[in-house]
């Protein structure tokens, strides 16, 4: 695209750049009447101050980026919600990018941010990440980093999560009060923080019912969920068991209605043949055939913390973080698919 | 952030920046040895080469923008994973910023993006914009844009479009064909193109069917359905006329799913005391209660198609701009929420 620089004004007004450049910065150097001159020639052209040569100048890009697995999902477009409710306020602009839960595409993603300037970034680790130097290098360079939902351990910043261990707790506890006493977890990745919190509330619910913990009941999906054989396919494992489970719970959007979809396609009846309780902010859980019970993620305020939290960093980088980890907490909502049609009213 | 410079490199070097410089730009004037030197400090202060002023100098950035209403809908989600992945095969990098359907918003990201020196944008209005001027200057000055989904009138440039007129016809006539009369059309803004596409569709089928128009049937969401209360009014106003509706048919996904819920609240059947269909790429409508007859559009597809024509543009800016509207196919998927339970039968 063309643009108008100082030079084509200067050249088209007979005059020096740096009598334009001063004009256009509205120094008291240069005379009212041909101040006017200039800046309604400007305006003619179209003429604007070139921010990324200002930005290098400054220093200050007035952008924040943000990479999250993926948008197709509830959770993150909330959460990136909230990220732009903050921004907008501060006068910040929002640079969205999509890590599609591959590891190659985030660190890609992390070097064209970076060299794009911006001010900071906002990161929910993709679930094929097990490596995160590409993060450290950034911190340790001094560019403020925050982490949500996805936090990585071992980088020393601001984390936001939802409780995830307890919301993976009430929804056990919930399944375990509704008689169920062979419930399935099909989860993200292992290696993921938010699956070790979520096992650990699954387990400790399992635990207060006397309810022995078997493996086999726990399945990861390598891909969050992206693909949907690897969903299927654990789901088909459970109930293929010789002891098949009584009730789901599952983890993230795409996890929980590519379960139900299987199930549903299997004819199992939710949850007359196995209750089914997902770790989702899906928008219609209550539209679904049945409505599913969920525990919902503070995904709008999530979005809002991490964004003052990485605006504090961007003003004052120097500052001590205490309280590293910050948590948030989660919702129940009970809704039919965990309780029998004889027992469940809704509200 | 402390980045590294050429200059650091030289000063610590004692080297003159034009060598370093060179050598980084592996140049035969540089002999080996001090080539090798220069690189491997470079690498070990992990300087890389700074990209906002590289693409000042080649004029290119090798990232496109868009620019959609909302990420938290299917069909944009969809649309934006066409538009990533072949900009991945190209290169390019895409930055992603939400209008929420405010025309102010809309204006401030296209500055920032142009300001951002993005080689093109992609843009599908908000629904509150009937004023494009903002965009009409960036093509007058060269700026390669393509529009998709919500086109504007009198911009040349090349327009995708799903046939609107045509998905909604089908819709209207399915409707039709089930036996209802009083098809009531709840939908976006009326200057919308969308909407004049889905409305012209729905006029033309009831006209076959010799059933006339009554504008008293047709509700305007203003927001695009972004505000629940006015889908919820409009769903009222429609029940509360002296012959309510037999059928509603919905455009995009929030005005689907907000209706839908509405209804079930009144505790009206669906279909049974009204029949529903609904324009939308919601991933779940199968797992509605009832199932969810949808009009889909080829979203990934739109933005696959959207991007390689801006690439093109890109490449070739002066080339004449033939078949400037481009028109993908609809697909009609019968569920039970519009044939009676008697008549219908899942595949």
């Amino acid at each position: 695209m063309k643009t108008t620089t100082i030079k084509d004004i200067a050249r088209a007004l007979n005059m020096s750049t740096s009598t334009v450049s001063r004009a256009l910065r509205d120094s008291y150097e240069i005379n009212p009447a041909t101040k006017k001159l200039i800046l309604d020639y400007a305006e003619k052209m179209h003429y604007s101050p070139n921010p990324i040569a200002l930005s290098l100048k400054e220093s200050r890009s007035k952008s924040i980026g943000v990479i999250v697995p993926e948008i197709a999902n509830n959770f993150f477009s909330q959460t990136i919600n909230g990220i732009e409710a903050v921004a907008a306020e501060y006068g910040y602009h929002v640079v969205i990018f999509q890590s599609h839960e591959s590891y190659e595409k985030e660190v890609i993603n992390t070097q064209h941010l970076v060299s794009r300037r911006v001010d900071g970034l906002l990161v929910s680790l993709s679930s094929l990440t097990t490596d995160t130097r590409h993060f450290e290098e950034l911190v340790e360079r001094g560019l403020p980093v925050v982490f949500f939902d996805r936090i990585p351990k071992n980088i020393r910043t601001f984390k936001i999560i939802a409780d995830n261990f307890l919301g993976s707790y009430q929804a056990t506890e919930h399944l375990l009060e509704m008689g169920c006493r062979k419930i399935a977890h099909v989860t993200s990745p292992s290696w993921l923080s938010i699956t070790k919190e979520r096992l650990g509330g699954y387990q400790q619910a399992l635990e207060k019912f006397g309810v022995p913990f078997q493996e086999n009941y726990i399945k990861y999906c390598e891909h969050g969920g992206m693909v949907t054989d690897e969903i299927e396919t654990a789901v088909q494992q459970l109930l293929d068991l010789p002891a098949p489970p009584d009730a789901i719970f599952t983890a993230s959007d795409r996890i929980t209605t590519g379960c139900m979809s299987y199930l549903r396609r299997q004819k199992l009846r939710i949850p007359e043949d196995i209750a089914l309780v997902g770790f989702t902010n899906i928008a219609v859980a209550d539209l679904l055939d049945p409505p599913l019970t969920a525990v919902t993620q503070p995904a709008f305020e999530m979005g809002q913390l991490a964004t003052e939290l990485l605006l504090s960093l961007i003003q004052n980088p120097e500052q001590e973080i205490t309280n590293e980890i910050q948590c948030l907490k989660t919702t129940l909502t009970v809704r039919a698919s965990s309780v029998q049609q004889a027992t469940w009213r809704p509200s």
